[in-house]
């Protein structure tokens, strides 16, 4: 089978959890770790026997891989994924896509000009539970959509939280695009459509301005779907729970996985559908490898990603201006 | 002791928890009660050893009763309180006040024109659990308050629901102006503070012309923290939650009673704080039957009643225009 040659910016949480499915992708041929902390990028490289780089660009320079994972400070996306499309080398560009709409646009239009693939990362999309919501949103068996919730409390300032994540400049802001992010992917990807407008209220900790530590977010869809999103970084207590509420029954994602309550039922049911975020890792990178072998575009494009950071925008407009943004006029 | 003459319009459930409650007030004297369908207030009648009759007016003349506690089917709400009031009776009110702020108007106008008190019966005023919550927002052990949530689920269409429910000129609504009066009463309630303005989407059963089933709300209290209230009506699946997050831990309450985490804990713990119904049917029975025989004004008067109608109008009319509806301009 011949294999894609495979390097990996950044040697950060993340990054591990990209190496670690890369064993299991039969297509993929890791190569080289690159990142600015020499001890760690030499202790990964030798953990999976690959060339250890400080420098992304000599990585690429030396390395010319097919196609590069770029999982860095999300300031240094834009540079990074343009770097690897001038020098013709295919990206797997973690979320969020980059800071600002305009540096999406900027590696859109690189992608463009250089013809390679761009992937972004949106692990969600290979979540087995996000998979058959959707698959029951579309076959109506619990009639129209009404409504969703998305909930997350994840103690957002932990000490272990690597800094640049506390830094407006380099995080872009705090709960909302980094873990918001999943939750209005999560809404877009189930239902099949975009949002139209948001309305937002976040909160700052005193101590990081710009890194905002909790949000209420009111979307609605296209297609007229109104939800909610809250999310609290304030606190230990984890919650990680979406509801979709249809005419005839409820679907709830939590940790313990999917369950339903068909109309007249009057408790939740285990559908027995649990995330695996390791096989979701190793289903994303499956289909990357197999896009730069076979030239079909991944699903998960440069404007998908792109109409996350949009609306992400959106929300940070809506909590300064205090009005309802419309996504099409931002 | 002096002892308060009560009579009460209307035989419903409603009706016979305040008839309950009246059976452990020291300061209540029940005396009759009103309603259309004889059968039902016969029994009722002879249950509690007072006079029946099917016209409330005709109770009023008769008994020449102290107070009325007023548990009429919504529309009826305002007609009913003017007429207690033009003839100087003393008004418990349930919720909502009335189907609209006009009607609200109307009855604070006779209220004041003939000096009889005016209490709205919002009993979340009486619930452990929520002045709990109140006390430890003033109390700042918590530090600030950052945002609330307040989650319905019920199944609005029950059979057994009375049909004047699901007509939209008897009830003035569906769930929100029923259910969700007590989520917006809660929030003022427990915040000491108004509601600036509402962001909501509500859907419609297609049986029930202009009775919602369901709501996504959006409000801005007028010290800007921001609340939201999910209510869904078309599930079997029972929840009444809410979170009030602060900036060190979160509140929690629910029908199992009230729980709290407080920042660095990963659990909720249980403080053994538990809603009775009952009791809180007594408590503001009492509050009423003192403020008769004291002469102060009952604590829920008639402006704070028209304040939740108001919001309420808000949402309808959020929902039908698609905007933010400031309530100050509404």
């Amino acid at each position: 089978m011949h294999k894609v040659k495979i390097a990996v910016a950044g040697a950060g949480i993340i990054s591990q959890q990209h190496l670690k499915a890369a064993k299991e992708v039969e297509a993929v041929k890791l190569v080289a770790i690159a990142d600015v902390i020499r001890e760690k990028t030499e202790k990964v490289a030798c953990d999976y026997g690959i060339n250890a780089y400080t420098d992304y660009i000599e990585m690429m320079e030396v390395e010319k891989p097919d196609g590069i994972i770029i999982a860095l400070p999300h300031f240094l996306h834009k540079e990074a994924a343009v770097e690897a499309a001038n020098r013709g080398i295919n990206i797997l560009l973690e979320k969020p896509m980059a800071n600002i709409v305009e540096e999406c646009d900027e590696i859109i239009n690189a992608v463009e000009r250089n013809r390679v693939k761009l992937m972004i990362g949106h692990i969600v999309h290979f979540s087995k539970p996000i998979i058959k919501i959707r698959e029951i949103i579309q076959s109506n068996e619990l009639g129209k959509l009404i409504m969703i919730t998305d909930t997350r409390f994840n103690n957002y300032f932990k000490p272990e939280r690597p800094r640049w994540f506390l830094d407006k400049k380099q995080a872009g802001g705090g709960i909302v695009i980094n873990l918001g992010a999943h939750s209005i992917d999560a809404i877009q990807y189930t239902t099949c459509c975009g949002i139209k407008s948001v309305l937002a209220k976040l909160t700052y900790p005193d101590e990081y301005p710009g890194i905002e530590g909790s949000a209420q977010i009111f979307l609605e869809l296209e297609n007229g779907i109104s939800a909610v999103i809250n999310l609290n970084g304030y606190t230990s207590v984890k919650r990680d729970e979406k509801e979709y509420h249809f005419e005839r029954g409820i679907l709830k994602v939590t940790g313990e996985g999917l369950f339903i309550a068909r109309k007249g039922q009057k408790e939740f049911e285990n559908m027995n559908i649990v995330r695996n975020k390791q096989k979701d890792m190793v289903d994303q990178l499956t289909e990357f490898a197999a896009s730069i072998l076979s030239g079909r575009e991944p699903s998960i494009t440069g404007q998908y990603g792109k109409s996350i950071i949009k609306a992400i925008m959106g929300v940070y407009k809506s909590n300064e201006t205090g009005k309802k943004i419309d996504l099409a006029k931002l």
